[in-house]
């Protein structure tokens, strides 16, 4: 996805931000300073790439089932190692799928396809990082 | 950083945008459409954590190291497998310092000690992906 072979920039913008700006030109400001907290921290970005990677997989198979989703969303909780460098060491992926008559199934296997073939950051944070995948799926009684 | 323990949360948020909302509460939008390209991808955020974790490590050690340093900013290419799932195999890290008199030793170490023992990112890349760091610095002629 981008150009994945330039480069990302990342410049020093003094008092513990940084301006990050990726291959495909967009910026977004990086906190390293955990009491102030305004903005996402190197190690949150993580969780939010792993998250929308298996997420992209996933609502994709679901559509191509013709799965009708009408609201999804990916939790993902981070533990780290105690000492340093304090890598993640496991990582709880949790897939939320609403949807009319949402097959448990091609739920299941949705998520076993991005995670052994098609998740690119999942297979960058393995194995240091044990990725733990699970699901639930609500029924949409909105009748959206 | 952060509340590292709780949870990002990514919403589906159609036509392949998702809405990434980290654990301290910073909500960001990623893109999973390569032709569009409006927003960061999943792969492009982890060149950016990358970059500004070991950013924060280098520009604090130098900083102790009362290096003077005007400028500083971070490159990360990454080159990714052919294959699925299309992990990272290699980063390049490039460090680009900018100041006066600034010391090559007290740089190499500065990336040593974030490569070895603080950066957690780049903890939890490796071993799938390669870190390769590369520096130089840059004579601030500006008199800042």
């Amino acid at each position: 996805m981008g150009d994945e072979n330039a480069g990302a920039i990342v410049h020093y913008a003094e008092n513990g931000f940084f301006i990050g700006i990726t291959p495909s030109g967009h910026a977004l400001a990086v906190e390293t300073d955990s009491k102030r907290g305004v903005a996402p921290t190197p190690m949150e970005l993580l969780l939010v790439a792993l998250g929308s990677c298996t997420a992209v997989d996933v609502i994709g198979i679901l559509r191509k089932k013709r799965e009708q989703v009408t609201d999804y969303r990916v939790e993902v909780k981070g533990e780290r190692r105690e000492d340093y460098p304090r890598s993640y060491k496991r990582l709880q992926v949790h897939h939320v799928i609403k949807g009319h008559n949402i097959s448990p199934q091609a739920v299941a296997q949705a998520i076993e396809l991005s995670e052994t073939k098609y998740c690119s950051v999942a297979a960058t944070l393995r194995p240091t990082a044990e990725i733990l995948s699970t699901f639930e799926t609500i029924e949409d009684e909105s009748g959206k």
